[in-house]
């Protein structure tokens, strides 16, 4: 058998075209619909889709009258769904900088329990000053600080889940004993941000540890992925930066000791599929048509960090931007807009048109055939493990991708016809951690 | 018809009984099974109980050899429990000092949607130094600093459930425009605990707000009930205390402009029923002689402040016990044991049998009848608006309690024989709370 491509469903409302909701077949309030949801899950899991995933940032951005506006939050909502799959992974994505260890480390663990071991975490450290409002600050802690936090804090679960040994619980009913004290220990965390005493109120969950994912690509975001993550979200335009991306961040996690195996990388992808390439275009013509540019456009300016008023519709981006140095947000989102905008020579209004599609993702149009060549192509050029794919329009995107697409991978022998295993782990062939081992002292004993 | 019994089922594990896990019938892993959980769901729900509840403290206490620990996330567990349920009302418990408003606000909404309309919270500050020391702290918050947290806590939710009007989203597609901008609004909370911009990242809820409960009996815990609280879970063992406390709080609500009936007072129950009086004893016994008193003694010493070694067994509590003033942990709770204690002039070893049943809670043990009988008892005595059921068996328990009881109950014309409302508000009887109105400027734009 060839090498295996991984798929994950990213899910987003009504499809992340930012248009898609205005499509006459989409439900308007699709965003708070745990049946849409569960239904979305439900059909990746028939495409066999290693996973499905969330966004996520605690904070509402200022303008609900562009696109479907807040969302359930995503613990909550793969929980709901995990109630009605048993083999899908579920990823959610939730904020270090906003959290604390005790109790997201739990949550992630509770959601490993419930689901047989499909739970998955995307830790992102939430770029931009509008979330610290939240959480009494007033701006948002530095790009380092915040990175420098995201480890620490993955420290600590990771203790926090191995607190409890895999055989603490003997449950011996005769003598009155439910676990061996000794196995459930203390771990007594005390660094810079956190001092966490422990042991996690839950015992170890089915998958040791839930899968770690990442997306974030600025220099801090790569260390923190090739240090941590087991999966890795990330936006590419093109096929060269994809095989670069690639071997920068195997070649880090090999340097700190790890198989690259061990780190898969998916690119995202926002297939627009048509049965003729015509089609494929008319859709796309239709959803940027439904685009309100001036929403749009507060948007980039915001991202920017410039003025609206900067941004004339038909003009190309101003020539005197700040420096990716100097953005405390999304760095690496920043960079790769402005530099899809000068390498295509693109117009403000044409830039929207780009990234209304996928936000800064590689928007791919055509057949089923060709998003399948396509798949394949940067698959095989090294330049992914697999894909994140991100239907333009939800459900009907998923289900084109699910029935015309996968059999087409599938009869290439790239990519599965059945599960083969029952958890996160199993699907993306990554061992399930070790815990702590027994104590000497329990070992002699 | 006459006045209305309200019932909730406090499940945990296996029961309440700290010894029911020893039983042959009993899963001694059922604290992390899901499954469980989602039986006991549906076993209350065809018993037509208000709601469901799981308590919840964010640590690990110490002996995890006595009976089973850890425990799933309670609003994880609500969410899969939603799934395979339709009208019960679910309560989790979730803790004020420990967690930050704009997540928990959000989390609670985001189970209201999830669920339909039937969330709650039961509002806890977290007694105990032991907590504290997962999150960065070296003690606790005095317990009047707790209460004065929780009670901002809860005016900051109250704001993000109504920073978006119920009539925010228009979803006009031919127009573009998803949501009214004015109607979806900041709250700029600026207090001494909190600062918190808003507005919320979800639509507002099917109840408006989820339901809340509150279970501390403290003067703190009382005065934070009166105020706030719509379900109030409570420990009394007499019905003259039971009916001291109903006036008391119903009085207090009133004194803060409240309608009595706005706020539902149930006390707990631990029912160990039999078939005779005989048998339902026998299992009494048969329960109390599986509790292991040297682990129970620790923990009765940890709640008391002393030594283990300064309650031996066969004697009385020591007679220099601290003032509940001294405590800053579950001051209610401390209170009640040390009155429980010298007014039955129990030893050490009885009092660990009695509150090993229903940790403080009075047991009831006798016939279906006789169970019924002590429930109408204190509702028409002015005791009690209903009940917090707590099996110490589970599940059968609880399929009893449903099987047996219930019946009684129906054919007295004191508990409903079909639900009538959808959401947890309408088994309460509770109204929803009306939103933010529109603002002067909108409404005459």
């Amino acid at each position: 058998m060839s090498k295996q491509l991984h798929l994950n469903a990213f899910l987003m409302s009504t499809g992340h075209h930012e248009a898609s909701w205005r499509l006459p077949e989409s439900d308007p309030f699709a965003n708070t619909s745990v049946e849409h949801y569960q239904k979305l899950a439900q059909l990746a899991e028939r495409g066999l889709f290693d996973s499905i995933f969330f966004a996520d940032s605690p904070v509402l951005f200022g303008d609900v009258g562009r696109r479907p506006a807040g969302s359930l939050e995503p613990t909550v909502l793969l929980t709901a769904i995990a109630a009605v799959t048993s083999r899908i992974g579920l990823i959610a994505t939730a904020s270090t900088t906003y959290n604390e260890p005790y109790n997201l480390a739990r949550r992630f663990a509770s959601v490993d329990h419930v689901s047989g071991g499909r739970a998955g975490w995307n830790v992102v450290t939430t770029a931009g000053p509008e979330a610290a409002l939240n959480f009494n600050l007033s701006d948002q802690p530095s790009h380092a600080e915040r990175y420098e936090r995201a480890a620490e804090f993955l420290e600590v679960a990771y203790q926090l889940w191995d607190s409890w040994q895999d055989d603490a619980a003997v449950a011996d009913k005769s003598e009155g004993v439910w676990a061996v004290q000794e196995r459930v220990v203390p771990i007594d965390h005390s660094g810079r941000h956190f001092q966490v005493r422990g042991p996690l109120n839950l015992p170890r969950s089915p998958q040791g540890h839930p899968l770690i994912v990442q997306a974030g690509s600025s220099e801090d975001g790569k260390g923190l992925a090739a240090r941590y993550a087991e999966a890795v979200f990330t936006a590419q335009q093109t096929l060269e930066d994809a095989q670069d991306f690639y071997q920068d961040l195997k070649g880090r996690a090999v340097a700190l000791g790890r198989d690259p195996s061990t780190i898969k990388i998916l690119p995202g992808i926002v297939p627009v599929i048509g049965s003729t390439v015509e089609e494929a275009q008319r859709l796309e013509h239709q959803l940027d048509s439904l685009i309100r540019p001036e929403y749009a456009r507060l948007q980039l300016a915001r991202t920017l960090r410039v003025s609206p008023e900067d941004l004339p519709l038909d003009q190309q981006l101003p020539a005197d931007l700040p420096d990716e140095d100097e953005i405390e947000g999304a760095k690496s989102r920043y960079t790769l807009i402005v530099t899809l905008a000068r390498r295509e020579n693109l117009t403000v209004r044409e830039l929207i048109g780009r990234l209304g599609g996928g936000r800064g993702h590689r928007t791919f149009t055509g057949t089923p055939e060709q998003v399948a060549d396509a798949i394949q192509h940067w698959f095989e050029a090294g330049a992914a493990d697999g894909f994140n794919v991100m239907p333009p329009v939800l459900p009907s995107g998923l289900t084109t991708f699910v029935d015309e697409v996968i059999p087409i991978l599938q009869a290439r022998g790239l990519f599965r016809t059945s599960y083969t295993g029952t958890t996160l782990r199993d699907h993306y062939g990554l061992p399930r951690p070790a815990g702590r081992t027994p104590s000497l002292q329990e070992a002699t004993a």
